[in-house]
């Protein structure tokens, strides 16, 4: 008899519940603030841009919040994702380490960010919103919120980073197949579009002024709300699904995991996956070190600084105490654009800041060799993002080959590369820097701050 | 309790057998024959090209090959593939109709075609030979190929049609990452290329080119076999798998196929989830209707010649009784490139002359159409190779709604289209046609038959 290559749910057993990490947290996350006032913003300071049910999960104090009916009649599609063990990568390195992977690329648009677009999607259609607005890099996550207004019948307008815009087209195309309308950012259809344009007639974009131009868009237009695809509470707690399945399919498995491993951007991968194994941590039940794993060009956790900072760079949103490289920091164009956010989750930060979770940096070309190299063992060419993940699940693999260890190895692998080709070919070409931020640019941004 | 979506099959219940189809048909199909002497072939006429192993399946007349335990375990990456039971088009349609969907886009890269590279590439290793070589067109066979070698540790070497080199840079990207080297074709590498290039320097290629090449390639270098991604008897078989795991979920889903629809290029996709099931109906087990379908651009079952070919355009394959458009034939530049092949597997071609399956040819306008109305419902965006089985299953779908006939149906996706999305591109900026074949052009391509 084989041993298992994959642990599979049976759509029965698909967790019913997202999981809450911040009653279990030994004290709450600082609350955003009001920029004016300083002061914690209330309801209805977000009422402009959320839907209620989305502000009452965002301020939730229940541990547990049941996934409506309609969420998991669509998460169906795709879900439970599967949990594989990584026993080809393991002979290649020929590690003692035991290597699991949970694998999200099997989503319809290619990653994890499905979990948090449907729930979105269905609570703003819940409450008679007609449309929504978003803003995206690469596109994983407007080609998710495309998907899911496609499937509650919800119009979607997307603000796309000018420079992915026009060199990635592929997920502009997809966006479009869903039904979506895609701008490139910044554009002369907002404000703050036409003031960055004004400034820079050449600009080619990043998140932050795309957030910008979504969110001053979902406050001005009639039944149209905005939507974030990661960073804040309601996000990272829809992605919590990932590692609640993983938990039921380590039980299928046996196995324990003793190092828990996800790349960071905005943090909702890995809180998806880390958070209900934290929650196992803090009551006892297992001991896995957690780790994440941030671009050496956009290192928010390792060097960025724990302070209150905007989400966005026109300054339209509540300030977020966060990990921060400035809410006016564009990072190098590395090909994980999936990571290049000035800020980290709060609810990460926070939980940085409590010692619950250490954090590295990586530069870009040992992620891409680990890509390389998991896809010819494991058949999956991982997007750049997870390949942060993969470099330090590697490291640790080889380390214990070293010193024997027969370490579990837990990683997320939250998106294939399928629509990121062409960075794997600027690798093979030779073609990649680290783009590794100076002390001097990251100075210089910090100083921008609130 | 929630209806279903998905039937997976424990990879414990994965198939262990491939299922030869040709000891349950009424009379054998015709044997290939030599060119120069139309004396049907033997193993050895075939041994420059392929391995023992496969010559003996290509000619078996067992009922079940098993699959060695080293191709199980690389199966078990992705398989068993999932069936879907397509509820959210069903519901889209309004149709009383089942729609069930067997999906091989899980697969490494995309499609079903690493279930047939994967043993391909192992029986090579095991032969001693270290080097394969292939065509390729839109990609989808090269990548599989590229990926199973990267298993196997063999060098892989691929002709890919110039139009798709140079238009779809993203599935040669696939292939390099996997570790392949890929060539345009045309090219100067072979005689087969230089004879074509020298009477058209600017030759954008075609299939059987293509073929020429790497089947020159493979005659001429030392320790190196030539592999076929569809067309042959050994590939089908390979692809039984499909249809092997698609009873078994239909005994889950506790359901009978009344229709069963697949898209046809060589044949393989069609074969690989339909000769299964055509076991059943010989046995009286179930009476499905078993359509193909084809392009308009490319009609070789509905409108070619049933008559012996060359399998490529310079003629150094054996001669095949195949349904065929002649083996000059350049079909239109539709974007469903994996079904742009002049013939037809003979397997295939002789199971519909016998009356036992009918076939349906659909231009591309309709069959995109069906692709965003299966993408926008389901999630999945289709290769556009099944989008053309889709668009016939919902025109049965459709006349099920007419009828009140609760039908059965049952199609195979073959693979998703995350790198043929600037077609979905064309066919929502109206910029497709249908590039039906006209009887001018056909008439003048059949005189080339040999």
């Amino acid at each position: 008899m084989a041993e298992r290559t994959k642990y599979i749910l049976d759509e029965a057993d698909m967790p019913t519940r997202w999981y809450n990490v911040v009653p279990d947290l030994p004290e709450p996350p600082p609350p955003p603030l009001h920029p004016g006032t300083r002061e914690p913003v209330g309801p209805d300071d977000l009422a402009p841009l959320f839907p209620q049910a989305l502000i009452a999960q965002e301020v939730s104090t229940e541990r547990y919040i049941d996934i409506p009916e309609e969420v998991l009649d669509v998460y169906r599609l795709w879900r439970p994702s599967p949990l594989f063990r990584a026993r080809r990568l393991e002979k290649a390195l020929g590690t003692p380490a035991r290597i699991y992977y949970k694998y999200e690329g099997v989503s319809p648009v290619g990653s994890h960010k499905p979990n948090t677009a449907v729930p979105q999607a269905f609570y703003n259609a819940a409450e008679g919103v007609t449309r929504l607005t978003t803003e995206t890099g690469a596109g994983q996550w407007g080609s998710a919120l495309a998907f899911a207004c496609a499937t509650f019948g919800l119009e979607c307008e997307v603000w796309q980073v000018r420079a992915s815009f026009d060199q990635k087209p592929y997920r502009k195309l997809m966006m479009e197949t869903f039904g979506a309308t895609v701008h490139p950012s910044p554009s002369e259809l907002t404000e703050s579009g036409r003031a960055i344009l004004a400034a820079d007639p050449d600009s080619t974009g990043s998140l932050g002024i795309a957030i910008s131009e979504a969110v001053e868009q979902a406050a001005r237009a009639e039944n149209t709300r905005y939507a974030l695809g990661s960073v804040l509470n309601h996000v990272l707690l829809h992605q919590t699904i990932i590692g609640e399945e993983a938990l039921k399919q380590f039980e299928l498995a046996g196995d324990t995991p003793d190092v828990l491993v996800g790349c960071t951007g905005g943090g909702s991968n890995f809180g998806g996956l880390a958070f209900p194994f934290l929650r196992e941590k803090l009551a006892g039940r297992m001991d896995p070190v957690i780790r994440a794993v941030e671009p050496a060009a956009c290192p928010t956790l390792t060097r960025g600084k724990y302070a209150y900072d905007f989400g966005d760079t026109a300054g339209l949103t509540p300030l977020l105490k966060m990990h921060t490289l400035g809410h006016d920091f564009i990072p190098d164009p590395i090909h994980a654009g999936g990571l290049r956010y000035h800020g980290m989750s709060p609810l990460i930060s926070h939980i940085y800041e409590l010692g619950l979770i250490d954090a590295v940096a990586i530069g870009q070309e040992d992620c891409f060799a680990a890509g390389v190299r998991f896809a010819r063992a494991e058949g999956i060419i991982p997007a750049p993002e997870p390949t942060h993940a993969l470099a330090a699940c590697i490291q640790e693999a080889l380390r214990c080959k070293e010193t024997g260890d027969e370490k579990v190895i837990l990683t997320a692998l939250c998106g294939h590369a399928h629509l990121d080709l062409p960075a794997y070919g600027a690798y093979l070409a030779g073609d990649i820097s680290d783009h590794a931020l100076s002390d001097e640019v990251l100075e210089k941004s910090l100083t921008g701050l609130p």
